[in-house]
């Protein structure tokens, strides 16, 4: 493809894009594909000759738009919602063009440099410290990853050498975090050599809470046992019902136990912004490194995850390393970010983060959660309102855990079992509209339908559209 | 940014990008950027009020873009170098906008499947059997890390559960690969709780492959020893001389000895495309598992890495872990990708790989394969022809290494310490040209200059300025 035929793709695509991101409603935000169809449709071969742009661009759209899930529709209410915003998609489009690959100061001292600079403007709007060095990564599984490295690697500093396996002189670790916390922890101690064992999953208070009492017993308990405590994983923002540890009480256990204190702040972080909600970082100053999601609550296209820490340190001696061929001399210390990580390759993640903060602006950004806050308790207010519905969980930020449940008030009731079937099938009815999209998740052992709002352009207007849809396949299922 | 504004500022890009795409060579390929300028350019907080793309576009160009190291140029002869092509530069715009998260196949059939097809496209391109099942993941560095985890897996089938650590029925383990190769999997045995001690570096032959031989008594060694070796990298394409192991003899040995065998293909693998290359990968076939790295040498924009594996099962075993927040019901089974790595997010990256397919076509990217290989092969037969050039490693792909040696063919001699420095300063003295970028790396000992070819605009004339800016500056070194 020449340069005159990238201008003319180039255009046509900008054009495709525009009217796509404008009128996002004109697809079921839910693909309705069915499982192989994809596969179906195209061939079990590249070509041998090039095929025109336009000819890729048409299978695309015949092949691939109808197996979208619509991410970027505003009735996308499910799991957390993300947003490809404008400034977001367009700076992909030139990190993609620039190709850097940050591995050293040297090969990319732009890219190398905006990360700190990027990450500084978000530390700040966030309320953390200048002591937390940031550093990018794809998701907050590997953030979490790295910050369990980092904390296994203060526990036992010649882990790094001699590794975990065949060693008397290393008892089994223990990883703490909530019953509510995220599968990602479970992966990062199953990946790097701990085992699911290891992570101790601490009872939650009413509020769907890690509870402190409960972690210091099983913090002595462990000690008791000969197992060596290393890290709690404190969540604020958990994935089910957005509920917020209390990420300071949980820092004393770990400044008393010497523990490494890793918060998951994923997507409840950006809410430290406001005013109104910077107690929800209470605390994360005494955290040892912190995670928060750009690409979740942020308007950044995935991936980027902004790890935090004021222990770089560790990190840097769990995985600093310098082969001959990647060794350089500069006339001043260089930050080459290939020490902080296990991945070599790192592409211009921060060009985004920067574009979007810049043309948000932070009063935008405020302006924008806040709303998503305030819709999320419009819509738990129906709920509580609605004698045929319950609100199962608190509303802390733009989450609201509801079900359906017909025997409220008078209690003539169908069974649990019944209620759980009832409500997985309402929301089926509620998505197969296309018009929303909304998941289940299950508290206390019973189904809850999960409302999340979050993406850019989702109004209210969206949010009670979905409540219309629920309370009237509520009514259909109820006559049927 | 509404969608009048994303038009105009989309369609300025485009035509920066063209400008940009086109005449690479306008700005020198290593940036003459000093340590500290960009952050020093730069406000330290974020604006509160929103700011024009216009700009935010003219800081890009003022601020950033003498800060980045041009990969995208083709006088870059350093590392790997990498391609950020038309098509797929386009894709990864179009994949910002749709902004998938293929977590789960209902969060992005398309991509979920797409990613299923093109992977085979590439699996069939270069050779490798149907029983290879594929994954995408976004570095090598991570690929390979999965291949650990997944021998590890099979080596000790509760270590999901119980870890490594306190088993006393749970000797050290070890993980074998040449002494040549990639500083990834040093990092991934670090990370995944095995150590550094576990990594043996087999000693290479006179062509810097591993040798087979001593990879036998290393392992019987560690058996007498009580150690439990559990996987071989056998590297195709090593980073320094891309020499490439016997894959072949070396799965016959983890056959005999039950050992999980991991190829790293990263960049060499795409010359198995070639009839000529095709036995690169002879006997990986009989691999456990395989990555290759479409965004080195498949002109695709960093990040996408192809992991292959006849053993996903073990990957599966390891990873796969379902929280209530991601249940779903389909009326057929499905692949969700999740369950095939430890990172939840996932962005839609097989889109530019299947856009970059059939743009080209195999013919054309097997002849610029061919191409790059050729063009190599020249350079090799200058430095052979030359009296003060020597060539320091066979060049069985695209890569040549060489040193200055005004000694030879007289033997007068600087000594080895002063040549090294002297290459050196040859190496620094040609980048500052701003015309052509390669880096060193240190063979046996010493200094050599390493040059590469894999950027898809890099033609003979290229890498012929490069040969003469490095015979000109040798001979005005000499004579100072």
């Amino acid at each position: 493809m020449d340069a005159a035929d990238f201008r003319r793709h180039g255009h046509a695509l900008v054009d495709w894009i525009a009217e796509y991101l404008e009128h996002p409603g004109k697809y079921p935000v839910l693909s309705r594909a069915t499982p192989g169809d994809i596969v179906a449709a195209l061939p079990a071969g590249a070509p041998e000759e090039g095929e025109s742009f336009e000819a890729i661009v048409a299978d695309f759209e015949r092949i691939l738009v109808p197996g979208l899930t619509h991410w970027n529709h505003p009735g996308f209410l499910a799991y957390f919602p993300i947003t490809g915003s404008a400034p977001g998609v367009l700076a992909e489009f030139l990190a993609a063009a620039l190709n850097q690959q940050a591995m050293l100061w040297r090969t990319s001292p732009a890219a190398t440099e905006l990360e700190e600079v990027a990450l500084g403007w978000l530390r700040r709007l966030i309320g953390l410290p200048d002591a937390f060095e940031g550093v990018i990564y794809d998701t907050a599984s590997t953030s979490t990853l790295h910050a369990l490295v980092a904390a296994r690697q203060a526990a036992v500093d010649d882990v790094r050498a001699r590794g975990l396996a065949g060693r008397p002189d290393v008892p089994p670790l223990r990883v703490y975090c909530s019953e509510q916390a995220h599968s990602s922890i479970d992966k990062a101690v199953m990946a790097i050599g701990l085992g699911l064992e290891s992570l101790r999953k601490i009872p939650i208070d009413e509020e769907f809470r890690l509870r402190v009492d409960a972690l210091k017993a099983a913090i002595a308990e462990d000690r008791a046992a000969g197992r060596l405590p290393i890290a709690v994983v404190a969540t604020v923002g958990t994935t089910a019902t957005t509920s917020i540890d209390p990420v300071g009480e949980i820092a004393e256990v770990c400044a008393a136990e010497s523990l490494w204190l890793h918060v998951d702040a994923a997507y409840g972080g950006m809410a430290a912004m406001l005013p109104s909600h910077a107690h929800v970082l209470k605390g994360a100053d005494r955290a040892d490194s912190l995670v928060v999601n750009p690409h979740k609550w942020l308007f950044t296209p995935v991936d980027l995850s902004a790890f935090y820490t004021r222990r770089m340190d560790a990190i840097r001696a769990a995985f600093a390393l310098t082969p001959a061929y990647l060794q350089t001399t500069e006339t001043a210390p260089v930050k080459n970010l290939m020490d902080t990580g296990f991945q070599l390759g790192r592409r211009f993640r921060a060009l985004k983060l920067w574009m979007i903060l810049r043309s948000f602006g932070a009063r935008a950004i405020r302006r924008h959660l806040s709303r998503h806050i305030a819709i999320a308790r419009s819509f738990g207010a129906w709920v509580d309102a609605h004698p045929d519905f319950e609100r199962v969980a608190p509303v802390p930020l733009s989450v609201v855990c509801f079900r359906w449940n017909p025997s409220v008030p008078a209690g003539s009731g169908l069974p649990p079992e019944g209620l759980d079937d009832a409500n997985e099938r309402l929301v089926d009815a509620v998505n197969s509209t296309g018009e929303v999209f909304l998941t289940h998740t299950r508290l206390r052992g019973r189904i809850a339908i999960r409302l999340a709002v979050g993406h850019l352009d989702t109004t209210e207007a969206h949010v009670r559209r979905a409540w219309e849809l629920l309370v009237s396949c509520a009514a259909g299922a109820a006559r049927a």
